[in-house]
């Protein structure tokens, strides 16, 4: 059965997943099928009802049921912040901290020689945009310490830099809480000696 | 977008799989949303086709096209000998190293008392049955060799112990191919001494 059109397309599809391989596709599918009532048929309902209902706000390219998205709506939210990220899963990660009330908007991805990802396939225009307009004060870049996220970054100061009264901040580096200095690696000891306070 | 029902009853469904929590089920969830038209869409329906195809063997318990399965339909396997599995996954597993060209059953879980899983929870009557018939000359239990599936195997042999002709044999113990003497329990390692050759 293993041979089979049927199975060999699902695990084609499932093993495209990140952190998925065929073997735990098939792992998977076997689950499934001995649950077919309760979690099969659902699911496969599920998923078509998610993929017609879940769009892309035209604002911040976060996923939602509506566009604009409800933080985009929210209007008890600061809309003088623009939190850039890299995706919508690290929106979902600084919600989860509670610790942000204003905007987002979300590149889809970071520049990269390697992976021929030029500005104009991330949403840098649509930014420099949202950035010029009225009422927003600051931008903060909140892009993974990577090679390829710090010189995105760079790259969007420059783009940022002609507007007035925009200030550009970016996330602070440190020791991580609860981890300990001993295997923290060098660079990022070093920023945390530089930016004490 | 985390609260919208559509993907709260999604994350739900995949938190259900093996290996799966909710973090990982909305990393799955955003990746599918991020490629609807190639993963999203083609996955829904094909996990509907393959739950309408795929059936359960009446015979031996696989999951196939049909029933009874292309194993047990095979006529140029070995329909003398009967292999005693836990699931699907050890036909699958077994069948990768075509070392074995007879037939299968599929118990469908072990027994176990702190689960509460008796013989009737098991496919062990239709085993007897399928012993007890003409032809049917050797029982290969390939249970897991744990306290459940050694207890699984003693009840299935003292279940067939009145069958006329039937030896019932199980799969050797020892060193794993590739495997270090000295990772090795104690247990496997004067089991493989015991049965040396």
């Amino acid at each position: 059965m293993q041979d089979s059109p049927e199975i060999q397309r699902l695990t084609k599809l499932l093993a495209q997943f990140p952190g998925l391989g065929p073997r735990s596709a098939k792992r998977m599918i076997l689950h499934m099928l001995s649950h077919k009532e309760n979690l099969m048929t659902p699911l496969a309902s599920a998923i078509e009802k998610a993929a017609r209902a879940i769009v892309t706000c035209e604002t911040c390219g976060n996923l939602d049921i509506t566009s604009p998205c409800s933080i985009c709506n929210d209007e008890r939210r600061d809309s003088s912040a623009i939190c850039v990220v890299q995706s919508v899963a690290d929106i979902w990660a600084l919600e989860r901290t509670r610790a942000y009330s204003g905007k987002y908007h979300v590149l889809g991805g970071l520049l990269s020689a390697l992976d021929g990802i030029r500005p104009s396939d991330l949403s840098i225009g649509p930014l420099t945009e949202r950035a010029h307009k009225d009422g927003v004060e600051e931008i903060i870049i909140a892009l993974s310490a990577t090679v390829d996220g710090q010189s995105t970054a760079h790259y969007i100061q420059t783009q940022l830099k002609d507007a007035e009264g925009l200030s550009i901040t970016k996330l602070a580096h440190g020791v991580p809480i609860g981890g300990g200095l001993d295997y923290l690696d060098d660079g990022t000891l070093s920023l945390a000696l530089k930016s004490r306070r």
